[in-house]
């Protein structure tokens, strides 16, 4: 398998950016009930970087070999995954005193910036390093799948410039929305 | 091995989540001997988060693959995981001043949380990507375990509720009751 | 394959080190719009790391097996990979407020501390544990490539003493200038 | 190889201590040549660790297999390793302001800890999971290596008591020691 190494540092960043997102909770000193939007970001977030993990890996399954292109694209995607826990902690802890709106439009830039790098890489990959043996139904499938993200961030983007709560709602809507259709409408088995 | 992949990035979170215990003593400032209960909360926290890992690397051994379903139960998993050291620092730090209620509590929620999603995994996985060679008297030895696990974590939040020291020493217990039951009344040979 | 642990370690400390970077930026509680000389130093310290990483992979795939002198020299190496956030984080919080002057020539010695690590590593490698297969061409064009980057963070670090944000600009040229001359005009195809 | 997934484990908790060392740096902000223990501490703790990982992965060569009281000392093993970036912080803290008694005793006594579960580790392997193809050569080659560890942190501890700032320089030259001891008179190829 040739790509294993850069799975592993790939699976590395997500284990570690995954993890991060508690770090914001480590500060929390005082009454736990308070914090619920802390708790719900944390759990919200630790969905979607869970989700994309998943993505990641299905679509790393469809390709032969890595070139330099390849690993630049896959870099900066890895640089957004990264950056997910800090707009992440600032909604948490700005939701409540309505200084959230930067929050959450820098939430928002995130997950459109992370479109836009998975769908760099899914087309790059797809035109110079797929397996000869791709199943041709499962790559129309993943570009097909492609199509939604961006207009989703962009809308809850959009949303945050209004109301920074309604796009944050919005942003926990597309995690569940990507967390069940990954779940239970992406049926075959995955070899992990 | 067809689950080496999620095995390795579930590796990388139970690594990353224990080793981030030690971040909430990195606060410490002061005179060291002050600071016994946040040592304690660190070895205890610590050898829970490893007597997991054991399991779940145990666990992993008797599936043969990994339909989503069964990622999306292993991420929420490890959701409670990386969630561990948050409560744990509460306990640390809050066990003498007499404001450790909530945190208790939150500890014992946790400890039910996992017992919860380690019966899904494990009652998921058994019934839809068992390997076909898995021994019987394993498959029925984890099962049985499963039975302890959430009683335990109910009966220290309730504890928790009148003496929060109490369920604290409660906790430990668990924690040495299970690092004991597995390191020598386990006895068959573990290949890791 | 002989290396694989000394890489999966390896591995592991570069994606901590690359994930840490977005510490310093949890720490920013204030208006995002700010703060941005410290995501331009994210941004670029994760290009730096991100593409050492590449080099350092490229570098490993032509040895056969490690002694213990190059297990010492990775891990000196692998010391100031780590260390790449602390001086990042001080360049994005102080450039504004003239204070870099330290923190932009502690960057540049962190440069050059790891161009010296990084020639070194190659040159004991090259010479005391090749691959009998290792290409002629790749292998002296890695001993060619390893030519610029002390002069370049030497010169960076004398800027340094007369004008820090000078420095920060040419650091942040580095990165770019490595990324995109790794990216494409290292042509070959890599298995990782 | 049976061990894999053990060692995998145990590599990302030393990638991952080793890399915390930076985070105490991380609260820094003021001029940089102030600080010279923090950096004296950092440099000689991630020597400690990396050649501690050095030596686990010296000894993890020698089993066949890992059974549960081996997984057991093992974990313990972790916890240590774990905890060094907590007194190396303290000693970088306070040892320029006479508080640094505790820490220097704290750290020997996180050595000795560590010697005890390196030489547990040891002796329980290899009389109950040593492949049976061991070179009885490097078996007690390692045998002897252990006898040190444990009158050297020992030592450090006791001169702790007396003078911080000497037991302090006694810690660092254990690191050089060994670090150089392990580089140049352990002459063996290794396979990592």
């Amino acid at each position: 398998m040739e790509t294993t190494r850069l799975e592993a540092f790939s699976d590395g960043v997500f284990a570690i950016a995954i993890t991060l997102l508690v770090i914001s909770l480590l500060d929390i000193h005082t009454r736990l009930a308070h914090h619920w939007p802390e708790y719900a970001a944390f759990a919200f977030s630790f969905l979607t970087i869970g989700v994309m993990w998943v993505n990641h890996h299905h679509l790393m399954n469809q390709f032969a070999q890595a070139d330099r292109v390849f690993l630049f694209l896959n870099l900066m995607l890895l640089m957004g995954i990264v950056f997910i826990p800090f707009p992440t902690a600032l909604i948490g802890e700005h939701i409540r005193d309505g200084g959230a709106r930067g929050a959450a439009i820098a939430y928002g830039c995130t997950g459109i910036y992370l479109s836009i790098f998975f769908s760099a890489l899914w087309h790059y990959g797809r035109t110079h390093v797929l397996r000869p043996d791709a199943d041709p139904k499962v790559v129309s499938g993943i570009t097909r799948s492609y199509v939604f993200g961006m207009p989703l961030y962009l809308t809850g983007t959009l949303i945050a410039f209004g109301t920074p709560v309604g796009s944050a709602i919005f942003y926990g809507a597309i995690a569940v929305f990507y967390a069940v259709s990954n779940t239970f409408f992406g049926k075959e088995l995955v070899a992990v």
